[in-house]
Parts: C-alpha cells; sequence; structure tokens
C-alpha cells in the first residue's frame, strides 16, 4: 500500500519533495528537545496546493501525517513516533509568497518562513512580528504553538497577532479553508482560526497566514533590577506598569541558579554583578517608538527616572538597579536556557500562574523540593509580566532521577499536580502540546472539552493527522 | 408543554425571575436599532447554577432559547423572533460576582455587569477594561458580540481581552464549561473560549468572565486633524504609528456630513471649525500612563511635537489641526451617531477593509451613490486605525428607499458586495451577526465553514439556542 502511495507522492512532489533515505530522514525525525521517532517518509510540498494534493493521497493510503515546521518545538509536537509507518510533511519550502501591506500593517506569507528572516525582511520597512523567543522557528509552527515568548506584556502571543490563516485538512478531498484575510475587525461568524492556533497541527495543517505588524522600537533600554525579595517582584512591576503602560515591554525574571549557570557555561558573557549573584533578579526593557530629538530625554533617562521615582515612593522594594548596554543585559537573558541545559541533565517544566502565585509557587518549590527530590538544583527564569515560569531543574547524569523514568515521572506528577491542582496553573504556557505531555493533557482535561475536541476533529480532519490526540 | 414549562422555571427561578407579562417584557423584545418580537417567556436567572437548570428546563420542553445581556446590539442579535414561542434568557442579574485580582490585572465578574460599572468599580484602582464603545452594553453580551471600539489600535477587541469565560451549554444536562482561568499564557489544548466570543450566544451562554484589565491613562490629549485629501489620511496614520507607537490610543475619521449632523442636531456641541467643516477630519489622541512630572512634556506636548515633525517632513499631508479640551473634542466623536440617526432614515453599515483601502472604498461610493441610489447622504464615520467603517446613510423618511423594503435590501446587497466581493472587506466589523445580517451570513459563508458551524452546534448546543444560524 506504501509504495503505491510513495509512487504517487514523488510523481506529485518529484525527488526532492519526498525523502526516503535515513540520513535524510534523521533531521525530521529528532525532536528539538527530546525524542527520537522513525518515519515512513518525509514530504516537502512547496505550495498549499501541493499540501492539498499529498493529504488526499495520504488520506487515501491511511497514512498518518506529522506536520512539521522548523522542528524547534520543546515537547515532541512534531516528531513522528517510533512506528517507521507515520508520514512527517514538512511545511519548510512553503515560502513561496511574502505580501507585505505597509498601509494596513500587515503580511501574507506562506508558513515555511523562519521567525528570522521574517524580521529581517520586516526590518527594512521599520516593521517587526515582535514574538521575541529563544529559537528560530518557521512561522506555520509558531501559530501551531501559539508561542508567547519574553514580550508578551507588550504584545500578547502568537494568537494575538494572526489575522489570517489557510489551513487543510486532513480529509479524503484535502480540503482548504481561507480564513479570515487581512482584516482587523472582522466578526461573521465563527472564527475559525482560532482551532489551528496552538493545537500542534492535529486539527489541519497551516500552509500560509497574514500576520499583523508593529513598527520597530526605535529607542530601548534595559536594566537588571534586584529585588529585596520575592515578596518585592509583583510591587516592583505594578508600579513600572502603572508609570509606563505599553512602554514597558519586558520584565523577566532570572533565578541566582539560572543567572550562574548561564556565567559559567556560555562563553562571552560578562556578569553584572561582580561582587557576587543575587537570589533572583528582573530584566526590565523600556520600548518607545521614537528616538528621541537632541535634548529630549530617551528610553534610558526615562527608565532611570522610573525606578527614581519608585525608589522614592517605596524604599523597600529594590536593592539594586544595573543598567548597561542594551545588548549585553539581553545576552545575560538569553543565555539562561543554554547554560542550564550544559549543567546537567535537565528536566523543564513550562508553567503558567496568575502573576501574583509565581514566586509563592518558587518558594515552595524551593522549601519542599530537598526533602521530596534531593540533588535538584531548581533553575527558574521566565516572564513575570505574564506569569510564564520555564520552572527548570537540574540533575546530576548519574543521579537516579537522570537514569530512572519512573523517578523523573514521579517528579513531574508532582510538580505538575501542585502547578495545576493547588494553584490552578498551567502545566502548559508557551510550548504547547506534544507526545511529551500528551499524558498530563489527558489527565487534567476534562471530558466535555474533550467530546468537543473529538467531534471538531471528526468534522475538520478525521483521517490521521499530528503527534497529539486531543479527543 | 409551555405551562408545565412555565411552573418549573417559576419554581427555580421564583416570580421575580420569569416574565410573561406584555409590559413587562417589551423591553426585552425590543432591539436597540431594529425589529420587534414577541417572546413566550423572559428568564432571569441570578447566578450560573440557574442558568444550567433554567437551561436544562428549556432544552427538555422543546423551547428555543434566546439569550440576552444588555440588550445593546445592533443587529438583533439579543431579539425573539415573531412567533411568541421563544424564550428570552436575560443575563442582567449575574452580578454576584466581582473578584478583583490587582497583581494580576484581572478580575472575574458576572456576565450581566455594565461596561460602565465595571469601569466605574476599576477607576478607584487605577485599572480598566479599555474596550471603548457608544453603547453601555453587559460584560456578557460584549463577549459575545466581540466588540471593538474606538481604541482598537492600542488594546485591542475583546477578544484579546478574555482570559476565561464560564459557559452553559444548551444540552439536555444543561453543562457547565470553565475555560481558561485567569492565566495570560495557557497552551493545554483547544481554545474552547473563542468559539464563543463573537458568536452571539448560539453555542453557549456566557455566565462568567475573566477580563484582562489595563492602567488607566493618567495623561491623555487629543486633536482634530484636517488631512488633505482622502490620499493623505494613511501616511499620517503611519507616519503617527512610527513617533507615538502604542500611545498612539486613537485614530478616528470623521466625514463633514457626519459632524454636520451631530454639531446640528445633538445639544450643547461647540464646532472646532467655525468657518465651515472640512469634508473629512481625523480625531487623533495620545494615551500614557503617568502624569508628566514639573517641566516634563505630557501627551499634550507629545502630540504637538510629533504633528510639528510630520508637517517638517511631509507638508503635504496635513492641512489643519485643533487643538482643545479632551473631553469636548471626544464628545463631538462621539456624538456622530446620535446626530446621523436624527437626520432622517438611517440605513447603517458596519465594515471592515485592509486600512489602505477604507478611503478607497469611500470615495468610489461617493462616486456612484448618486447614479445607483439618488437621495442617499454618505455620512461615514469610524476606526481608520484599524480598517472599521460606519457607513451610515440617511435618506428622507418618506423616500421610496424608506419605505420600500426591496430598494433598501437592493441597497444592502450592492453595499455588502462592493465590500466583500471588490474589497475583500468585512460585513460585520464589530457588531457580529444577529437576524438583521444573517441573510448575508449566509450568502458569504463558505459552505465548509458553515459544516464545521453544525457539527459546531451538534456537539455544544444542540437544542434551540440563539437568534442566530451559523451553519
Amino acid at each position: 500500500m506504501s509504495d503505491s502511495a510513495l509512487a504517487q507522492l514523488r510523481a506529485l512532489l518529484g525527488p526532492r519533495g519526498v525523502l526516503t533515505a535515513a540520513e535524510d530522514m534523521i533531521g525530521y525525525e529528532t525532536g528539538a528537545r527530546y525524542d527520537r521517532g522513525h518515519a515512513l517518509a518525509v514530504l516537502r510540498p512547496a505550495t498549499t496546493e501541493e499540501v492539498s494534493q499529498a493529504v488526499a493521497i495520504c488520506v487515501r493510503h491511511g497514512l498518518h501525517i506529522i506536520p512539521q515546521g522548523g522542528n524547534t518545538g520543546l515537547v515532541s509536537g512534531a516528531t513522528p513516533d517510533a512506528s517507521g509507518q507515520q508520514v512527517v510533511l514538512s511545511l519548510q519550502r512553503l515560502t513561496g509568497s511574502f505580501a507585505l501591506d505597509a498601509d494596513n500593517r500587515s503580511v501574507t506569507l506562506g508558513a515555511g518562513y523562519r521567525l528570522s528572516e521574517v524580521n529581517r525582511r520586516l526590518a527594512a520597512e521599520g516593521l517587526s512580528f515582535p514574538i521575541d523567543l529563544g529559537a528560530d522557528p518557521a512561522i506555520g509552527g509558531m501559530i501551531a504553538t501559539n508561542t508567547g515568548g519574553a514580550r508578551f506584556l507588550r504584545y500578547g502571543d502568537v494568537r494575538a497577532n494572526v489575522l489570517g490563516l489557510t489551513v487543510v485538512l486532513a480529509d479524503a478531498a484535502g480540503t482548504v479553508l481561507q480564513l479570515g484575510g487581512a482584516l482587523y475587525k472582522n466578526n461573521t461568524g465563527v472564527d475559525w482560526r482560532q482551532l489551528f492556533i496552538g493545537t500542534s497541527g492535529s486539527f489541519g495543517i497551516i500552509t500560509e497566514a497574514v500576520l499583523r505588524l508593529h513598527p520597530l522600537p526605535r529607542d530601548q533600554a534595559a536594566a537588571i533590577l534586584v529585588p529585596s525579595s520575592g515578596a518585592a517582584v509583583l510591587p516592583l512591576l505594578r508600579a513600572m506598569e502603572d508609570r509606563l503602560g505599553p512602554e514597558l515591554s519586558a520584565f523577566e525574571g532570572m533565578s541566582g541558579n539560572a543567572m550562574q549557570a548561564a556565567l559559567q557555561h556560555v562563553p562571552g558573557l560578562r556578569t553584572p554583578f561582580a561582587e557576587g549573584l543575587p537570589d533572583y533578579a528582573i530584566l526590565a526593557e523600556v520600548s518607545r517608538a521614537r528616538r528621541p530629538r537632541l535634548g529630549e530625554a530617551g528610553a534610558e533617562d526615562l527608565l532611570q527616572e522610573v525606578l527614581a521615582d519608585i525608589i522614592e515612593e517605596r524604599p523597600d522594594l529594590l536593592v539594586d538597579a544595573r543598567f548597561g548596554a542594551h545588548d549585553r543585559i539581553w545576552a545575560l537573558r538569553h543565555a539562561l536556557s543554554e547554560g542550564v541545559k550544559a549543567m546537567g541533565r535537565l528536566i523543564a517544566f513550562d508553567l503558567a500562574f496568575r502573576r501574583g502565585d509565581i514566586m509563592r509557587f518558587c518558594d515552595q518549590m524551593k522549601a519542599q523540593m530537598p526533602d521530596r527530590f534531593p540533588g535538584v538544583t531548581i533553575c527558574d527564569f521566565g516572564h513575570i509580566g505574564d506569569g510564564g515560569v520555564h520552572f527548570n531543574l537540574v540533575v546530576a547524569a548519574d543521579s537516579a532521577l537522570a537514569t530512572d523514568p519512573a523517578q523523573e515521572a514521579a517528579l513531574r506528577d508532582w510538580v505538575f499536580d501542585v502547578t495545576v491542582r493547588d494553584f490552578g496553573g498551567s502545566f502548559s504556557a508557551e510550548h504547547a502540546i506534544g507526545r511529551k505531555n500528551q499524558r498530563w493533557h489527558d489527565l487534567y482535561t476534562p471530558d466535555s472539552h474533550r467530546r468537543l475536541s473529538r467531534a471538531l476533529r471528526a468534522a475538520t480532519s478525521p483521517a490521521g493527522l499530528g503527534a497529539v490526540t486531543f479527543g
């Protein structure tokens, strides 16, 4: 059966469009953080029409399709299973169209464009797609994951910045849906875009998008702030928001452990704290649309004034503030992930809370972890402004937690349980659902939601699609 | 059958909770702009649990339910039909809970709260739910309509500001769904909230919501700008966005006809143009989070500087700019709707376009209207910053267009057709779908979308619910 399918797919996509050699497929079979699968073939269509026809062939032959963008996801949402029977459908070649509408501040583009390439092109026009991430995903994958990133409190997540989508359904016809267009206001029925945002390609395959763009800031300043305690973090955030509104473009928390890991393992970083790292620090950023005129206060003056004002009004909140070159300050923040990974075996959580609960959760974990799971180093960092926490744990590579999957599973169960049941938090803030957290999706998702998912799945893509089952 | 249903509903909701007298029901049976229906009864539950049980009784007895919030919608999305067999379910009494979480910048509240009351309570905390509208809807109705308003370009629509929803389905059990909670980042499955936002209560009844809040601006300034021509409007918008970013909080277009109608019919207004109205003007607003310090430039200085800068760089764009008291400038903008209504018979359209198409559409209409439909006065105004146009037409009360429904229908068909087919625009930007535009929903919605809607309807609220059929 699959021989005839592959022959038809080769006839449709050409030899460049169908990979079956082990050495060609391995990059598509390997997740960015976890897992290695094995695919029957990797398909590389170049247009929506080719995706539609390829899907129809796969559906006809009962082949399960795993859509894949830049393959930078962290929860194995685009990785085939080990069966060797699934087909990876890579969207990387969908880079045909790139139509900028500067008046509308929007761009219509193929799902295969990488974020960096999109922003490189837009920068020339003074525009940006402002989702700021450590990785360089393809646009389609970003949408299927609904990534958030470090500037959520200014720009929102991907969902807030998608105007239109083209989606191919895994049905017998490979039905193509055009959803939304390039309009900001459009309330003419059910907003079907939303079903495909953040659902890992399990209801349909995103082939094209219309993105909302923003003016590239022309004046930015950042500082590293040391709060007097965990309890001071939220009052500090609120005091800055009150004074800066949308000019506050980042408010990122960094634990001392995470900073130490970065400084130790990532070459070229310089510590802003020569005399020793604090337990916790905040990267705060101010962004302004315009360059300051001669004599006018710029972003750095504004940040300094606002901090001086806060210190005067609430002298109990801040114990230190370090200014420095904008790039150098962000280099530390962006190095945290790499630094933590280099420390040992990483057990990563992508959690979210009500903003006021973040520090309370972290404190509780710090108090209970040594008894429950000795040998764990907590290297948390993340997005205080939106409640997101990359709650990253590091264990020695030869420890029981690293070598015994049951121990790791017990740790994960406990952390997720405290997050979801005790704090009403989220077990996946911005990495979405993949094979890696399917188990917890199933545990925490009410039956009423899963029933809805099954009905929508049957109505959209009844054939095998995606690495995740929401129903 | 309905006698026994009414008896059960009275037992559940008490006499205050079930209205059947004609004089008690008329306010609920009459749309804010169009139509008068006739209901079997009006139900007024006060809690989610009461809504759930009332719905279960209605479903058991085959009663069609029309959910209704503040009854301020403009397209008869909450008005019963003329049969006298539908039940209006008013959510106005759902004002039990109002739980502000200032750290999280969110509030959890019953769907019955009016927007004005929400913002009155929030103002005391320096916060706001910043959807700016002419009407004073209930929160549940705003969500079911996905209203946008005059500050979309700064804050987005309702969809961008809803964190969580409680929804009652019209199934045999009156199933209650808890969707989202108070989290900013949460990607743990299908985002079911989205299917209840902007769908007029036809898939489920919104009883409670968690809203995202924003700091109340403490320094605002507005000006009325006269562009040199329609072609100058978009370059002017872009020049202001480039310099102001999110500090530009409104960019509203007002036609000379609409301004004239307001000045003529709304008492207490003063014209900013003593020497005669221009063909078109823009209300531009700057909002800042903080009050300026002594000697510091405030919002009005900033607006003046930015305009001076634009005039220097592009002397061809602006012919006039009038500053004035912030409230007085907005009073003119907010009076347009009332003024236009007082001019004669109103035929209103709530359209949206790519931003660059708005003035082109209006110019085309102005050129073609006199031949196609003589006697029509075009009084457009709206939201240049987000592409929305309240394309309001006024005809004499005794003209054929006012008295012959077929002529009005022909006019509507033509305007919608140019909007949707020639410009790729939206026939309902922010008023959503109601009885009044059901016909054009059916005309312009592809079968593939309607098939999905039917599946969704079957999986959520298979019983009779809502004034609109999306499938």
